[in-house]
């Protein structure tokens, strides 16, 4: 055992050195004081996975249970009354969640190729199955019934083991269906024997044996953060978890928190404000427009296509945030072409542009007055700023006219991906009249989205 | 409002014609003391019911799950990876659990045309899977996942309505595999978890929501009562429930509690011990000799003989117990024929031979000393003492030797459901020579089992 | 080769040692000249078995895909409608034909242990499924899906090893549904396509394959014998077939020929005519009063009794016939206990009563004048003919009347299982008191339907 | 009736108006002699269907039964080891064959949208499973089976009430399993029962009940065209069939067949010479390389890209092909987004290109002798002919040479899908350099494939 003494000088030595580990209150204002770990606004771009028993109907949405015994819908009416017994329940659907194609290498590998830097699983959604062992879910999990795997560690083991990707969980705070929550609910949240004994064990159990860098909490919003005891998890987790040092969190903690407090604010699903926002948020967005559980019925046209897709992520980064984009595997497992097509087109685009995106700032300008569709980011550079513009369409004609960037003499203009400078004429009293050739097709070094590099910008 | 002193009035007036509820505390001494509900020992037989998802596989016994992973046997080993694909859960079955044949209405009135005056129904055994929706075992029970059902409920109210049967309820106190309950058990059973969240309210869920006459404890032996917060329980039971004047209970609410406190003693399972026994007790048994669920598999002579079934009924009630009949339904719920065989040839033989069985109290002596198998049952009468000696063998010589009964001048003897009387011999010094006429076969008031009333005994 | 007068000498010398075979004519006069194998006679009893995919449904009887999409009766649709989705076809039941418990080995021997001497499983009832892997039932049979077993193949092999039973086979000529059946009765049964390619294949492959000893025809009554080419089946079947010289078959062999023609009448269904008839004759029965196939929710009462059972069985042999008694077992392949129960009763009342009816003839007079409910057999012997005279209820009074049988000097009457000999007042100007003494309960030699043996008798 | 004068009469008048049917003998002769209905070489484009009970388990390929039972691989042995219970069979897969959101029409718009002409639909594949209710497959097709649905008669009805698509059929002659057919091949094909009861049947059920214009044989190789019964099937189908003026038929008519006799010529799969042929052909090609029927677990590198496919189709049309490309639709029945996304890829390229490939004929040379990888096709003109040069990359200097056009005075040259003539210097003896101005990539006509068109070539 060490004196106090001892543990003084040790204190003051390392002090320095490691990470300085804060102590934080559970009230707002001491979390909200907690400066976000900086990777997380370096990486723009992470995968989420929503998967669960809904993905065995897989019709409709993940809300299929609450769209078919919440508040009704006819096509999910329609749907089991034509396709399955009369007494056929939710639960039964678990056993035929197989995953027998689900290979968590396979998925890591695939999620890295896309340029993302992180994952964020969904662990348990709404429905309340929970895709690890959880003790507290007692045969409504992915160990016991169904699969018959700890998914949730599956895919940690693989995440770690062969890419540099970051472990990120998901956890829905309520579930539509789980008696204790609507017994609490009933007593306008006054009791709160589903928060101590299965959502806030549950969150516990996650954070030591996963160590999830991301948290992003979900199901928080018919009940106050006092309920959750949302501020007493963030103050542990943040004060003296495993992941104390890099875990990122959302800001679903508790109806009027989100948008407020917490970590990084998601505000609504699919948040794309479209101008620069104060405090670092995310735009959780789907590729299928319509479900972020994978439907066995979607067609091409409700999937984002690739210019759709990134374009919202230019936008997205442009104005501060970063992109958790979703993905929703079948139920046995295997990630569908689509989705694969699109996550290795965002890659390779990625490969090209990654300069303007990774690491980035927002610029002083988001999006440029002269051409429309036009969209900033920045880079600090030794000779001042250099200002990253994203242009949707290739122009038509052979000037590009930005109205924004101020050039100055160093200035030099360039195409992410292509090797020669484009010569440029200076507007008054900002702005560029970038000179286009006619690149051959072949020399494009991308089919969606290029971006002009513009160096040693003095605004 | 009533006055202090109003009140003080009813409570003189009405203590002397309502049930004078007394209270009890959380100990043994006082929940001891609590005189049985008369309606238990008048009743001598009752109605075991073991249905559960035990019932789907329907091999081996109601100890599937625990034969399959718990303490693994052989033939269930074989049986599951002969028949299921490898990744198969215990929890995969409860799919299956179909019930589509079960109608509560025909299994009252069968349990009632058995003779029987109360049942008792698994609510939930050591798997865990409650037979009706409750708040604290969400997606396994029989409302969310199988059945589609409130099975308690079905069975309570076509009970009370179709019968007069009174209803009970078994309860596992421990679950195999419930996540909460090894964790306690880790900690030595210092932490409570399982109690407080799951094993507690719903027995306190049970008999509020069901109101059972009899609370039929197991699974307690690894724990002390302390732990089970038993005492806590019973006294509120006994005191505050709303079946707090006629519920029995058992005696299993605790390691070495078995045999020594509670209710009615069960001691061991098919408990049957021979002699006259202190306190009044019960021998749970079972039709199907190696299981209490149903086993699609058991042959013939795995069940018991309806001879064997009644000559443990009779040394049962001879030495003061009660007997709780198991039957194992089948997962589509229709009883199978062989069960309904057995009950309704107990309702027959009972229609014979009630007289002697129902209310009735042990004898001085529980069995002969000069004929092998006779065993005896006693009702007090205006003219002393009437015994009923069941003889399990029809006498093959024409004189039926007993060696106990002291007749006394006003005796007679006779056949329950045989209209002559017989004419007999004293012997010296207790004992009596029943004269056997030739019976012909048709004039048998029953094939087995015959019962003669010797009244006014003096002994 | 050898030259005619060779083979006739051969003829000659072998005709006397080796058992004669005829040739027969596909002709009925020539067909129905054939003498009937000794062995049926003596057998009196066989049993049916009736499984198939009908056994998965289990509801209902054998005829539900019929009671279901032919003529369709409410209870079958709506047991549909209510556990199964809508577009849930007949054939997708096939798949839950697991048999997954059945032992050939312990059919057969139960089958020996009620003292039947022969046995009749369906190979296909008339929804098509064959039982066997035939040629001519491409994935609609049991190796190609569901059981991936040869049932008849495995009973047929456990039937000969381990018991002296001997092996038939029932055939349903007719499919409710198939197509080329179908569309050969719309041409008036003009076309004979599922006769060529169906039906009659299957009965070749399944005589040459299998040697049943028994071949009994089902299904035939829509059409003419010309249809089924039946004349040249059974030509071949007495002539040819590797069971030429054993072979017993029955007589529904085309529309208007069942009772006229063929080898053993059945007529109808549990046919029993209650008087003697001229040619030999089965009565097929069930044991389910309801269906021969296995009814999940079959109650007691829908079985017979044993004293029904018995009565049956005796009456049926008194009047010249056998009985085939039908179980069914169901799907998973495990005989249920009652089933097991009515044939071990049957099996140790034949063991005291066996005498009065294996080798058995009719006597002169069916049953009694004077008591009712007395039927009669005989056998001849030494000192004239014995006759055995069944009763259903053991005498009330202490004399038994019978007109019929008249006494001999040499007449002794006992009681089948029982040793002593009874005294007797024969009756004039025939019949005989026979007197019956108080035997004790324990001393009869059975419960159900006693046999009195009348040696010498005269008429 | 008419006397012979008066139909020889009416045969004269109306002989020039009517499609004029040939008389067609059953040898090869006679039947090759029949011309191929024009509209075939004009549509040049076909969608394939795979779609079967090999959709259920949906790994490793249409073979799958095959690749389990018949000649086994560890792939798919393990694949069913791991994921079913050992007694499985490949028919219990058809129950799970629910096709629960197949829509015919969806189904033809979107091979409309492909740009295809006709479609060609799997009726049944090796595995014997008949997508419409045969008369000669009982409970071995869709409707009695899985489904519960006429497959065939849906989609026939869809594409023609819906679409101008061209409606044909895929049937395969043997069957891996049928017992008759390897009781067949089992005796040198001298026996034919196979043929007679099942596959000539099922095909003159198919032409007569669906008229398709495109039977499509396949599943010939093992047999001789006469075991088979293929001249006489296609002297019928010519001559008296209600398609016998507009049928294509294929060349898979028996062992050596192939690419000699019949229709079209198929030789073998994703058959491409790439040099002309003397004989009308197709490339029947996978969009998936590995598989026609549907997999669950391909991935996006196992589809072509559209690249790919275009290259191939611009190769197969050049070299006088049809392309017959396949799509492998989920057992639910919805085809999934990449398969979408490629026919409608190759849809929108047809848009500007179609004028290049549809009605369009083998120039004099398939391929250009100066720049690699482009392929001509050609149509007449009032001015000569027109030559269409399909270039797979884009110029990537300021001039296209080509080696082979022979320019005229009148010629001019121009981009499909783009506005302007493009300027052009002959070269000696023949060929051209086209002059590639800076067009911009937004008004690139399309992204892949691009059609240049040269009017009134002189060779």
């Amino acid at each position: 055992m060490a004196t106090i003494k001892e543990r003084l000088f040790i204190t003051l030595i390392f002090g320095f050195l490691l990470p300085h580990t804060k102590c934080y209150d559970p009230t707002w204002s001491s979390l909200d004081s907690r400066p976000l770990p900086s990777w997380y606004d370096e990486a723009k771009l992470g995968i989420f996975i929503h998967w669960g028993v809904f993905s065995v109907p897989s019709f409709s949405s993940e809300w299929f249970w609450w769209n078919w015994q919440g508040q009704p819908t006819p096509a999910v009416a329609e749907f089991m009354s034509a396709n399955y017994r009369p007494d056929f329940t939710y639960a039964d659907f678990a056993k035929d969640f197989k995953t027998e194609f689900f290979d968590a290498t396979q998925w890591a590998q695939l999620f890295q190729s896309s340029g993302a830097k992180y994952i964020v699983l969904v662990s348990k959604h709404h429905e309340g199955f929970t895709n690890w062992p959880s003790k507290y879910s007692f045969n409504w999990n992915s160990k016991d019934v169904g699969p018959n795997r700890d998914i949730v560690g599956e895919l940690m083991n693989a995440t770690r083991r062969h890419t540099d990707l970051r472990f990120g969980l998901y956890h829905s705070l309520f579930e539509w269906f789980h008696p204790l929550y609507l017994a609490d609910k009933k007593s306008g949240f006054k009791t709160q024997d589903f928060v101590n004994q299965k959502s806030l064990p549950e969150l516990y159990e996650l954070v030591n044996n996963y160590k999830p860098e991301v948290v992003w909490s979900d199901g928080d919003w018919e009940a106050p953060d006092t309920y959750w005891k949302a501020k007493e998890f963030l103050a542990w987790l943040y004060t003296d978890s495993p992941v104390k040092d890099t875990v990122v969190v959302n800001d679903r903690w508790g109806s009027n928190i989100s948008c407020h407090h917490g970590g990084v604010y998601t505000c609504g699903d699919r948040y794309n404000p479209g101008v620069l926002q104060k405090h670092k948020w995310v735009n959780a967005m789907t590729i299928d427009k319509y479900s972020w559980g994978f439907r066995r019925n979607a067609r091409l046209s409700d999937y984002l296509t690739i210019e759709e897709l990134l374009q919202t992520f230019v936008i997205t980064v442009s104005c501060g945030g970063n992109m958790l984009m979703n993905v929703g595997p079948p139920s046995h497992g295997h990630i569908t072409p689509i989705y694969e097509e699109r996550l290795r087109q965002l890659g390779s685009w990625l490969k090209v542009t990654g300069e303007g995106i990774y690491s980035s700032k927002p610029w002083t300008y988001q999006n440029d007055t002269l051409t429309k569709n036009v969209w900033y980011t920045s880079k600090s550079s030794s000779s001042g700023t250099d200002v990253y513009a994203f242009i949707f369409d290739w122009p038509s004609t052979s000037v590009l006219s930005l109205g924004l960037p101020k050039t100055s003499a160093a200035t030099t203009i360039s195409l992410l991906g292509y090797q020669e400078l484009f010569s440029y004429n200076t507007r008054q009293p900002t702005g560029v009249d970038i000179v286009i050739p006619a690149i051959p097709f072949t020399k494009l070094p991308c089919q969606w989205l290029w971006v002009f590099k513009i160096t040693a910008v003095e605004n």
